[in-house]
């Protein structure tokens, strides 16, 4: 049987090259032989269709979207429309679109960015390795506030 | 004739385990033999395409979706996707999805957000196997102010 | 031939009883004979599954479409996005839903309230016969500043 | 060959009747033989089915959507979802709609808003004949600055 | 073979004449012979179909959709509703509409606002040469803080 497809989509808007580190992270962690296919798109609001592309056209199993939107309005509004249209590609395939997004104002500066887009990267690519591959997995973890690129939020028991 | 299938999907990212709580209430109260399936997926933006597979690829008759939405601006955006791509399931496969969300600030400190997750979870499992088993019974509920987690509002006469 | 199939649906949520107060309007103002269908939901949120339900699996021909918002911000999102599932329902079946949304905020008490929702559920029972029996009257009101449930607005000339 | 058929879909809501001003500028502006249907319904979001039936079931090759939402925040709300359906529909059918919205409080008082509901109706059933007999001619007066119902902003130039 | 089409539409209520200058700027730096077909519509909102029509009726194998919102709350809601129904085009035909769109607020004054225009307009139709012909040279730009009309932002390594 062949290699099971992943895509990996980003930005050329983004700050810094979370596709690379995507594909690095998936090629490395993968409990079976897996093909990665790359593409790169110019802004936020191009990844739903080259997702869908990827899912359809290519095959994918799975496709990671990743984002940097910018600090201003009209980039909070862009990367809602993204995510709208991101998850209708989602109802369209039965597929999984694992949304990695780092708001450039959920940092401080530049370094606390950077750190962020390569932990929340990182942790989604594993993420979506677990989907795919071990599902049952994400289950253990239910209602355990788990954060991509910060620390983990407490969990609380339901008695 | 088989037992009818009812799906759960909830949230790595929800802060306390309501997707176990619903399988239990599920199992415990339902008036006939059911099959509950779960899963759980990174975070609410993932929750629609989970149900649409549940209720297509594993035939469930009805989802329960269960988040809890963070404090952040951008998690109220996330959550309000999230409705959105749940409605749509719902009109693509005529089937409904109870969708279960206790938004983090909606209580007053951890023990009360745990109490408010726990009550509404199964209230809306409860919901869900009324709507499954006995629709009628929810008419005679009709424009009763029931609140899913709190007290239930006052209701009025129409004369 | 035989009697036209007319949809109710309401919530569990509104604090009163509009689907009652539609049923009985339509079947004593109907022209004609009509079958009226009755369902109830949690909220608002439900709503759009249940009326392409009742559209499509129960052959309705046209559906009136009950709730009652409450005041937070969170009921402000729920109520938008329940609106869009109905405008998307409606391009699904291509038939008429009136939505009957009551904001508790836009009445200043609780007789307010009642006396707003039996007003706008009974003006909008009639719309519904005029929709469907006799569309040629609503053109005779186009433009005529028509409100349901409060005084009709100042109508101006165009000329 | 059949006159083509132009539908034409306003509300009781509004204030005054740009249905009727906007099916007379067709009748006498258009260049060839039409035909105009006209439908009315109660309020903006009944605007998006109702333009879906006139292209559908009445063949129309284009529609004008006419509404003039009120001052309230929930009528700015009514006004996008119905927006939303509005341009939903022109993606079903691969037909125009021209919507001719116009806000209650764009204008100062009754007489103000009366000439911009007529000015901004007569421009735009003007733009829906030179959409559908001379496309080309809109090319020419791309990037002017046209505004339907106010004078037009000042053009630049891109050198 | 026969020649790669590429649609441009863009609109009457925009300042400037960004239209023209991507059909010059199309065929300057196109590195294979193509046909650029042109379209004009009143404003933003009747972009999603004209784009749509030229995907599917006129076989384009990419759009670009060029607006100008204008300063006012209003525009704003009309250039997201735009955008949203651009993604839903996308989806349904799995190309990509390359969405050009400068905020008259985003500059600060008219001969900024030219400048703007011209910058963008041109950088984005290269950029749709290169999602077309040569899409490997976007992936050696990812993550790079490309920005079409200002200066680019500053990119960040992941180590």
């Amino acid at each position: 049987m062949s290699a099971a497809r992943i895509g990996v989509v980003d930005t050329m808007f983004s700050r810094a090259d979370m596709g690379s580190l995507c594909v690095k992270t998936l090629k490395e962690y993968a409990p079976k032989p897996v093909e990665v296919l790359r593409r790169t798109v110019p802004g936020v609001k191009d990844l739903p269709v080259a997702a869908k592309k990827l899912l359809e056209e290519e095959k994918c199993e799975i496709v990671l979207a990743l984002g940097m939107p910018g600090k201003e309005e009209i980039d909070k509004i862009c990367a809602h429309e993204a995510s709208q249209g991101i998850i209708h590609v989602q109802l369209l395939t039965n597929r999984h679109i694992i949304e990695v997004f780092v708001h450039e104002d959920e940092a401080k500066d530049g370094n606390d960015l950077a750190q962020l887009m390569k932990n929340r990267a990182e942790k989604h690519a594993l993420n979506a390795l677990d989907l795919l591959f071990n599902p049952a997995s994400l289950i253990q973890r239910a209602g355990t506030g788990q954060r991509q690129g910060r620390e983990n939020a407490v969990s609380l028991q339901l008695i």
